[in-house]
């Protein structure tokens, strides 16, 4: 299972944007929109080996964090609209479940980078950086590999000392500093090639 | 110069869809748009090194292609919906003045892929396509390649002739049949990679 961790250091936690002008009124919630499409769908389906955490930081009801299964999802569909009005039908919720309580595959829980570390269980973190080690001549533990990615801001230096501490091996995805949507596909095409030729 | 002939064939030649659904009202032009962002957007700006031709074969309208110049395009947002007004802005004028008439980088032709070809000058053509040699392990002209990339639907059985008579070489873009603008950024990436070597 590979799982990626985008945290959104301005993308709201609370539901109250407009799906009319989603990165002038979400704090660039749809970066992590796009991260899910790019994590989560392929050709003809859901990858059901991949998980993503959007970890909300910003607005009134920060820190929160959204989890996505690609195990158990349904009806995750490509297209932006779509995916932030199904995160925001979740956001407008008084309560946050929790990661253990989900539906059709998503779940809602209170808490930020803390709250996913918990949740993770065993894992290998590593964290996209423009500045790091190719991934292509990295060793990547195929089995449960967790990849931490920035927003449009990068990292907090806060979040990157976390990282550090929970010794996450740092990549890079090429020469060029991209989207993390964009980080995102390239880092699941390298485990592809990689699953094929295990 | 890199560039991208994104060929869909049911996206909407005309203006006449929903940005409240793009993806049942136009055809899928989303999946169009999404490679638009793919192909033309890096962390920090445009890359001025890539171009995006998206050929319109659906609708009252078609064919007719949009062709966005990453050298002289400016304000090219990364969300959909705004991707998806600024065509459809251009898209419900009468006219399509041809490839040559831009508007900060944007132009709008009558024709579908005969017209691109007339366009596209020196080329080297590639044909994305799942079963192919790994684009890894193949000669890529870096200097003026043209990659031809299907839709959700792939291609249809007269563009691949007509591919295959252009002599377009077909590549993989790795194990998993991923969607358009994924293979876009797996090729980019590619580029990237090697120009940062030469």
């Amino acid at each position: 299972m590979r799982r990626f961790v985008v945290i959104g250091q301005t993308a709201t936690a609370s539901g109250e944007f407009s799906l009319d002008d989603l990165p002038a009124t979400s704090g660039r919630l749809d970066v992590l929109v796009r991260c899910v499409r790019a994590a989560l769908l392929v050709s003809h389906g859901l990858r059901r080996d991949a998980m993503i955490y959007l970890v909300l930081q910003g607005g009134s009801r920060a820190p929160r964090t959204i989890k996505i299964d690609g195990r158990t999802a349904e009806y995750v569909r490509p297209d932006e609209r779509s995916l932030a009005g199904a995160i925001r039908s979740l956001l407008v919720r008084a309560e946050s479940p929790g990661f253990d309580v989900s539906t059709r595959g998503v779940a809602l829980a209170d808490g930020g980078l803390d709250a996913v570390i918990a949740d993770l269980g065993d894992f290998t973190p590593y964290v996209l950086d423009e500045s790091a080690t190719d991934m292509r001549s990295a060793t990547i533990d195929l089995r449960n590999p967790v990849f931490f990615v920035g927003d449009q801001l990068g990292f907090a230096e806060s979040t990157r000392s976390r990282l550090a501490v929970l010794g996450a091996l740092p990549l890079s995805v090429g020469p060029v500093s991209v989207h993390a949507d964009d980080a995102i596909t390239l880092v699941s095409n390298e485990l592809d090639r990689r699953a094929a030729r295990a």
